[in-house]
């Protein structure tokens, strides 16, 4: 079966995702520009937002890249993702809404631990279906970044309940690492 | 006429109709997690339409793969099921808001009653197009879920006012039914 | 140039129109059916816009498939066309939350209006590029439909402030001759 | 790495931001015309915005198709630009609801200044690929139009506290300077 579909349906998912977000930055009322001071943790929570589903959509891009073909299993697994993925605005707008308060910052960082667990998922079950010596396989290697993230979301959930600055700061840190394009797929693909 | 932008503004649709169910998990007033409490059958909600929307997607990914071109009957076909399952996010957030009343749970079926309606008529409409002896007719062969599904709909849907959580089983009963993939498809397209 | 991307952003745009429509559609309170009479005038006003933009959808693929490649001044007259289209919604919600009132049923013709001058603007710049002999230009033909419809418009919107039904019935009607998918283009494809 | 999916997904992005804008042209309470009044503004801001969206789409269109691949760093100078699309939608809303007073007719500018220096980042991120010689190096030529809109933007923004009106017009000199499609790139796609 084609990837195609399942690229045009998770693009416009995504799409969407990062769209609906700017929603939340509700007109301030107010027309001087000490209206949008409240807006500040709410922008600065939709950067973080953009910036995770720009990774996801990178990255997402660059596996399916070194797909040849999905099924079923795939289609499913995609969902998944996508479903983790599209609970991110609301848990953005929460902790935006709120300042960073204890609760919402550490919520934040369910849909991401999720996200990151489902990408893992996703990623099985395409070298399940292609086999470990497939392209997809031999680029990730150790997946040394894979594995780090959803440690850091772990440390990231509790440590919001102590201080809210560390979690958003292991947020800010996972985004950075990940911010990188995966060029271990683009090396393979290079070398073939 | 070529499939490709059928397949292209159904996708559009159901990624919209998928995620702008999530607008519905509204950001909760309060920033403990006790604020989430009256969230929860809203998710609970999210989580089974989202199910729904995608095994739609899922089943009209492989059955448009079984179909070799498409005309203007075909089409409004295609319209007619997206018109339906465009107001499932409306009867979703009715019956999540409500905590599974009565009426809401009933009402949830209708637009699920009436999308397998389409579905069926998108089917038939593929198959007087292209004939009996098509792929896709082979491949549906019995089609004993897509029989099932609207009887256990019409079970459901007086059951709800009697006993909401009956319909929300049989709804959910429905979901798992149809959770996995159309293997027939792939089956028959294999085969050949 | 190519007109793939033209395809695809008029089917995103024309995709999320048919779609954010059904956010007015807005979560009833209360929870019992009742709740749900003065949804009625709105989802009829949904059913007519969804069968109207449906309709637009359904020509610019027909039109589009006769068309070999695009312009600068096709893709401004594509997008002057997708701005009046994007204003059917909010025509909508306001003639169906003020339950079909004169002036709202008017306004609503006039998106319609606009729109149809709009898809006849395009179809002369595709025609103009291409040259009369074109298989776009014998397929149109008199464009009998092309020519009534604005005239229905024009009756239709000075006849709201009398009697909005007039109105309403003559929307309606536009939309059953329009329904049947444009058959001279299938028939011009098929000839060649 | 193929260009479809930069486009699939720069596409979808653009079309929600284009179609999303007119959320905001809110249903107006009442059901006469002169409830339609105070809507003017917000209408008017929002066809000006429509326009920008539409030419950076139309921009974006032309350089993709003089562009031959895309890299890591092409993703992500695509995504930043279509970060600061993404906050016109908001700005929008904010000078049209406040009438165009001084600080929303001001800030609208900044989204279009950072966004115009995003496209110029995307189009030398091309180019520094594909090299000075490639045909996209060749259609820019000196730029006039790139290099002359960000100073507009300049004056615009400081001028709106002064008299807001000017800023308006310079804002609307820089969309008809732009609405005629970059015919370089066409004219060295011509010529090849």
């Amino acid at each position: 079966m084609g990837k195609g579909r399942l690229e045009a349906f998770s693009d416009g998912v995504l799409a969407i995702i990062i769209t609906i977000m700017v929603l939340e930055l509700k007109v301030p009322h107010g027309e001087d520009l000490a209206a949008l001071k409240p807006l500040i943790p709410v922008f600065l929570s939709y950067v973080l937002s953009f910036i995770y589903i720009g990774i996801y959509w990178n990255n997402h891009h660059h596996m399916l890249h070194a797909t040849p073909s999905v099924n079923g299993a795939i289609l499913w697994a995609n969902l998944h993702l996508l479903f983790w993925l599209s609970l991110v605005p609301a848990a953005t707008d929460w902790m935006g809404e709120n300042h960073f308060a204890p609760a919402p910052t550490a919520l934040y960082g369910v849909p991401l631990l999720m996200a990151a667990f489902a990408y893992w998922l996703l990623q099985r079950t395409i070298v399940a279906r292609h086999g470990r010596d497939s392209l997809l396989a031999t680029a990730l290697g150790g997946d040394l970044k894979g594995k780090l993230s959803p440690i850091l979301y772990l440390v990231a959930i509790p440590a919001a309940f102590v201080r809210p600055w560390i979690a958003g700061a292991l947020y800010v840190l996972v985004a950075l690492i990940w911010l990188i394009p995966d060029r271990r797929i683009e090396k393979a693909l290079a070398s073939t």
